[in-house]
């Protein structure tokens, strides 16, 4: 049984990871009989965003691994107890968290900083040739290490122009594609799909997903 | 295009609605073409509960709207404002929300009591013979709601006995069923499935759902 990891970065598209995409994700895995290991990082959000009104909440906070436990039914781990070795594929799902909590790419854009442990696993998994699928607006955080890296992954985000130059930006190629679509970099053995930076609906996204994870679980 | 109404609990399995069955649900029904429209009520949780220890959160509160609000995207309405005219049908998550925050199922079993307007739009769907889809421990809900109102629905949580012997003792009828399947009570239009009150994975929890919202959309 091929155990893929799932790295979350908190539980809300506006504050931490899509929750559809991320749920979408785990069907996909389970149903194609992988072991599912969830992992988020210790550490505090960058906010809290009020999800009824889109309003940041003054003063609150909470903790990234602590409410990606949502989604995971309590079952997961610290990212930084878990090693390419100990997984065959990896996947991060979208939504804010990966550019706020995983990295701060929604504060810095292209000059911004990845969480270590985030930035440590990845690497891992790329060296160790291990397929890797980054979801909406996750590979922006692929493209940063990468490209600090010296590599140059081909990657979607969909078609948002700003954001596809700030992948350019950060060392990656950045390929247009619609919402069912994604790109794989055969080179480096990653796979990218638009989903909510294109959906106009959960089936949207789920189709884009699901072809992904299909594509991903035949590569290993 | 049909409306189906979706009653969210909060957001998380032990606090909140159950992520995996809400998303799934939510899946389904834009894969059947439905317009959705979710709902919540706007009030504080039971409590809030940490998902990574389990243990509840001495001191946080947070509202069962707002953090519904991260299932729905932000496109979500106050139950208040909701009346049956307004739906096709009716579908209710599970998750220990559903139990503490939609009624106080989970602390006064069979004597507990449902949140007002979550009565009261139950009884105008079940009055108006619209379809009603409940899922995990949501039936303990309806059982309560038309046991109170002099009817006896034939429903499903599974096979826990003490959970079954709650629900007759409300009024209704309850009927083991395994994960995948569902009880229909062709009288009063109303269906259920055990989801992650038996399932062991996500799959098994998406067979059961699945097979309900086909069923559901098939009564319209």
């Amino acid at each position: 049984m091929a155990k893929v990891g799932v790295v979350l970065a908190g539980c809300g598209v506006y504050d931490g990871s899509e929750i559809h995409e991320s749920v979408i994700t785990l069907l996909a895995l389970d149903r194609a009989d992988a072991e599912i290991v969830c992992m988020a990082p210790n550490a505090e959000q960058l906010h809290v965003v009020n999800h009824l009104t889109g309003e940041v909440a003054e003063g609150e906070s909470r903790n990234i691994l602590v409410e990606s436990a949502r989604i995971a039914r309590g079952n997961i781990k610290d990212i930084a107890t878990v090693s390419a070795a100990d997984l065959d594929a990896l996947v991060i799902p979208g939504g804010f968290g990966a550019a706020k909590n995983l990295c701060d790419f929604a504060v810095n854009g292209p000059d911004c900083q990845v969480n270590p442990e985030v930035s440590r696993l990845v690497m891992e998994v790329v060296d160790a040739k291990k397929p890797l699928a980054a979801i909406c607006i996750s590979p922006a955080v692929i493209a940063r290490i990468l490209g600090q890296a010296g590599k140059s992954p081909q990657v979607t985000i969909g078609n948002d122009s700003g954001t596809a130059e700030a992948i350019n930006a950060m060392g990656a190629q950045h390929v247009n594609k619609a919402v069912e679509e994604f790109v794989v970099d055969e080179n480096l053995n990653i796979l990218t799909t638009p989903a909510y930076m294109l959906a106009g609906s959960i089936k949207e996204a789920a189709d884009g997903i699901e072809a992904t994870i299909t594509a991903l679980m035949a590569r290993l």
